[in-house]
């Protein structure tokens, strides 16, 4: 009874939920740029009204009364489940004041929005002041929340997006990433020193690079009759199960990262099409938190698409994307050319371009700025010197005033997620150990790859983690799928026989 | 104090309708059509909530007081008239119960998703369930709202679209128009046979339509800074003052439809985006009633962009956008080809397509039907039989069993937008005395026109319209912008002007 008065009110807030989704897509994909402080207000107001859902006066009774019935064995393993999720999710919002969430959603838009002129002009000085209200106002929600869950601040940023987790296992798992890497990346370029590439020259059209980017991710599985492909100046996987909105950017001179870029938020667009759909309005429904989706974008793009298997069952196609580009360049689209082409590694200042090998240093660097801001250890203003600093230890790479291609790259601080850098990583090591049990579940799986047959795969994929949504905890969810908790030693395993053994 | 409270609840709610508003819009050109029915749920929860927010029960309290302040003179005018206008919604909004509010949204949206398909199939059968389900609703809602309203069931939904409009007075302004209409086309129809135009022959590439559609809309005055073009089934203007979306479709074969298609929207959308920005949050800075609103867009299609000044300026625009096809043919895109093209008229199935001499009789035949249908003489199996009955006897044309181009061409009985239909003629009289009044004003107004020169109309539309918002009543707006009431005089005399005297 008490369960069903919850689902219903879930059910409704599910609807709210399904509407901002869209319409943050919108904004990103097609709002004109001059709207945007009035879609700010509207958008803050839906936030609102979203959180008072959440903060509903009769949530905590009910909530008792549900976990009575739990108690007493009536809840069967999902409802148990959502019950779970629910006082999670109650108890998170009912930590912030509903002035500060409309606060907080007011300076997210309005730095989000800036950052998209402001980046592109370098300009440092007109986003700072933006940024510094976002971060004030979040350490304030960090605060508000630590003392409810009981963690340190970022740590309650954190839950957010990858629940139970603390930065106590990050700070371990970073420290093991960092003792291999710095020397992996020197062999790495060292054995691609000696292994020359040619680069395709375009241009390669942006319809034709569309027409392939659609191509390409039906072919793996994304249900077109489920969503969409469009452009956003940061590609990303937005949208509800029903209708999942996938963008991307193109670049006349270079079809791979426009490419790669799809490829990778085909990754999330399966995720989400493939939640059971009985359960999609209630939590327990939801996908199982950050790390877990970014495995199965990482998943589709690093441990798949990148790979020589995939690039075989691809070539072809790429190469009758672009007809004059490969007649022209036939040994270019070759798909040994491919393989080194999809897997290159280079310093470089741009986290979003960098490959999988040095992509763990882009995060590290971030995941340290941004415990420091909430902790209030560093100001918004000593971020472009901290970012420096970083990226000199971690890729001998100065970014000096270029904040452009440095701390301005990403929007996630804009939009304020603090939190969810370090998902990044967790993903790529979570893909890497689901790989790795996909392997010993499916013998065949490479020559399935290599001969465009992406079922078997998606089938274990949908079995082990679709299907089963939020009914674990992350953690308890990773073991049900591979058999045991996160291990670094795939993803170093995964790069090693990648990038030194010439072999994946 | 109240009138504040009052103030900063309807920001809310404008906020909450902002995103209702460019939701519908997503629905109808971007979301995939597999998506229907969860987005369906998403909307009818959006709209309780904002039919909630409508019934708040501190609501007439606040009311009360405020008129309280409003009879003690503590009110300016505007904000006098944003009372009289939230007092007029909250009465509306209160007459229906939450739960009816949800089943009828629901069912217009599964029936207007299903029209999309059904239509181009002729599928009455398949159809007639889907709208008899809305009919039944819509019964229901007007029968509450005409307990409270006081007013017939039918005038109790026309009053949504045209606040204190009466059926009597359509009645009486369709009569006056059935008086001259039949023997008037026959005339027309006479007089052009003596005067043959060549049809411009294609391909008219869809790219080159929209470019040409984008200059035509710029020069009128369309702030693209503030809103968009697209595609969509059926040409629309939705959106937010902000952030107005156009959409219109495109015929390879013939670019008028498309062309007069973006221009009459544009008209919408100058209203739109030229409403009061400080008031546009609250009620009396909204656009005053249907009438007027298609008022707008009949301004801009019919009294200006079918005239032959605007045709004179836009002829070497059309020549420019269809190289190929104006060299092939220099006459079918000289001045006088496109008077006559523009200005044809015919006795034909579809409204949409129909000219302005026979469009009234479009909507005298839906405005008896849809009449009928709510007081309950008709029901929903016999509406192709009526349809048919009423396209002999207004056009002289038979429907038979086609309901793809009769009694299913329009969508909106699908979306539930009964006593919508009437507005669309009494539009045409407001945009036909508002010309009249323009000219008074505007000596050169012509030559302006055919030269491009925008502005001044543009202004006098803002001074007298636009700016004006729901500062008064329908009625009373339009007796400010003209000097008097509804008059069809004026519409009938720009008929005879253009279409039996060749001026205009």
């Amino acid at each position: 009874m008490s369960m069903d008065q919850l689902e219903a009110h879930f059910r409704r807030i599910s609807h709210l939920s399904h509407v901002s989704a869209i319409m943050q897509w919108d904004e990103a994909v097609m709002m004109p740029h001059a709207a945007g402080s009035e879609r700010a207000a509207a958008l803050a107001t839906l936030g609102v009204v979203i959180h008072e859902h959440l903060t509903a006066p009769q949530l905590p009774e009910l909530i008792d009364a549900a976990e009575q019935a739990d108690k007493s064995g009536e809840l069967d393993a999902h409802s148990s489940a959502n019950l779970r999720e629910i006082r999670r999710i109650v108890r998170r919002a009912s930590a912030l004041p509903s002035q500060l969430v409309e606060s907080l959603s007011h300076a997210q838009l309005r730095c989000e929005q800036a950052w998209r002129t402001q980046r592109e002009a370098n300009d440092w000085q007109g986003f700072a002041p933006l940024l510094r209200e976002v971060v004030l106002r979040k350490r304030e929600a960090a605060g508000a929340l630590s003392g409810v869950l009981g963690v340190s601040a970022y740590d309650a940023l954190l839950d957010e997006y990858e629940p139970f987790f603390t930065s106590a296992q990050i700070d371990g798992l970073f420290a093991q990433l960092r003792a291999f890497l710095p020397s992996l990346i020197d062999q790495v370029i060292e054995y691609q020193r000696t292994r020359p590439f040619l680069t395709p020259r375009g241009p390669f059209p942006k319809a034709s690079q569309e027409q392939l980017g659609r191509l390409l991710m039906a072919a793996v599985g994304f249900d077109a009759q489920h969503g969409r492909l469009d452009v956003s100046h940061h590609p990303f996987c937005g949208g509800v199960p029903s209708d999942v909105r996938v963008t991307t950017r193109y670049d006349k001179s270079d079809f791979m990262s426009g490419l790669m870029g799809v490829l990778h938020e085909t990754g999330h667009a399966k995720y989400e099409q493939n939640l059971p759909r009985p359960l999609r309005e209630q939590p327990v429904g939801q996908a199982r938190g950050m790390s877990m989706h970014e495995g199965q974008s990482l998943f589709q793009e690093m441990q798949v698409s990148r790979g020589r298997e995939f690039l075989s069952f691809a070539a072809p196609h790429i190469a009758q994307a672009f007809p004059d580009a490969s007649a022209a360049q036939p040994e270019a689209f070759g798909v040994n050319n491919l393989v080194r082409l999809f897997t290159r590694v280079a310093r470089t200042k741009i986290r979003v371009n960098a490959d999988e090998v040095t992509y763990p240093c882009h995060i590290i660097l971030r995941y340290g700025i941004e415990r420091k801001l909430i902790d209030g250890k560093l100001n918004v203003a000593d971020i472009p010197e901290a970012w420096d600093a970083g990226m000199r230890e971690l890729l001998n790479i100065s970014t000096g005033s270029d904040c452009k291609d440095g701390c301005m790259q990403d929007v996630h601080w804009a939009a304020g997620a603090f939190g969810y850098f370090p998902t990044y990583t967790l993903g790529a090591l979570t893909a890497a150990q689901l790989f790795a049990a996909a392997e010993r579940e499916l013998p065949n799986l490479r020559e399935q790859l290599a001969t465009g047959q992406f079922e078997p795969v998606n089938d274990f994929l949908r079995r082990k983690v679709w299907s089963v949504a939020s009914l674990y905890e992350p953690q308890a969810l990773l073991e049900h799928a591979t058999g045991e908790p996160l291990n670094p030693k795939y993803f170093e395993a995964h790069l090693r026989k990648r990038y030194l053994n010439g072999t994946r």
